[in-house]
């Protein structure tokens, strides 16, 4: 039986890598099936990424189980997402009840418009970071890292720096040894120090 | 207008980051709208990858669009596909007609199995490479490498391999400049070096 349930909130316009690139890693088989994969989206069904391919939320808001963590991706929805009730309030409310709250890319946008990561450190896209940051005004923005972990919330930067903190997540819970074979069966080069982040200077940031 | 239609070929059991690793490159916003994206199976609807969350092909086989590349991908589904008569006639008739073939991973088992990388450099996923190779005795498998590029074929080694073969073809195709950009988009260290290749010792090979 899977650990830990992981819930991938899609939405119309999601970034592509940030679901699937993490989702890799919890999913593959050297993860020990130690996480079960939960795709869920306001209404399930069939959705549509940023970049054309669709992927499938086999639950809605309404009918999501349990989940242990939650990962919330960027993409080019997120600028509508901000602005839909719905999303906001099953934001907040499932963010209590879960031990992880994580973000990738500008994720970290919809969960800083919800509130969810005031008084919190946070991290985003390099590039989008301007708009990420005034989706939340109360939050501590880092404005070069690789990923951030402050307390229950982990945020990462851009798209594939999702795929690192997911392999931090997964060796605090399954272990290091576990997190490395993951790397290892994806032929990975893993970014295991949070503060790399050679992207921030591109963009002028840090 | 997209200057080449790209298919991506998913079947039951398909590995996830194979293919959404380098879909996020062909199809992230800095790629300039030059790749279509086309995700096709034997037939249309869902397909659950072998990580668990599913996809959509928009195409079967009988109504897949022109393609001017296609994408093989890896993923445990490969053990069954090589023995499905239906999917290694599709990929005999469309390897002829397209300009450019790619696999990720064991996809290049599918390939080889079909006879099509006969007398070609390929490589494929380390780990698996005794599987792979045992599809194709006529292939001249490369055991160290980051992907192989031998005229009109192009292969990469596993999962995360991918993405740095597709970022050489988008070079290849729109250019340095452009591919670099997709890069640092997807805050992705890109391996240029398609020799690269750490994994290969940790599996005894090279």
């Amino acid at each position: 039986m899977a650990l830990k349930t992981i819930g991938f909130v899609l939405f119309e316009g999601f970034e592509l890598l940030d679901v699937f690139g993490p989702a890799e890693a919890y999913g593959i088989h050297d993860a020990g099936g130690a996480f079960r994969l939960v795709m869920v989206a306001q209404t399930a069904g069939k959705l549509t990424s940023a970049q054309g391919p669709a992927a499938v939320a086999e639950f809605g808001f309404a009918d999501c189980p349990h989940l242990d963590l939650m990962l919330v991706p960027g993409g080019i929805g997120t600028r509508r997402e901000v602005d839909n009730p719905a999303m906001i309030s099953w934001l907040q409310t499932r963010a209590q009840e879960v031990e992880l709250v994580t973000s990738v890319c500008t994720g970290a946008g919809l969960l800083a418009r919800a509130g969810i990561l005031d008084g919190r450190r946070a991290t985003s896209n390099k590039r989008s970071l301007d708009w990420v940051m005034s989706q939340g005004p109360k939050v501590e923005w880092v404005q070069q890292a690789r990923w951030v972990e402050d307390g229950k919330f982990a945020t990462s930067s851009g798209v594939s720096a999702g795929i690192d903190m997911a392999l931090a997540i997964i060796a605090r819970i399954c272990g290091k040894d576990v997190a490395e074979k993951v790397a290892i069966s994806m032929e990975y080069e893993w970014h295991r120090d949070a503060g790399w982040d050679p992207f921030a200077k591109i963009w002028g940031r840090g």
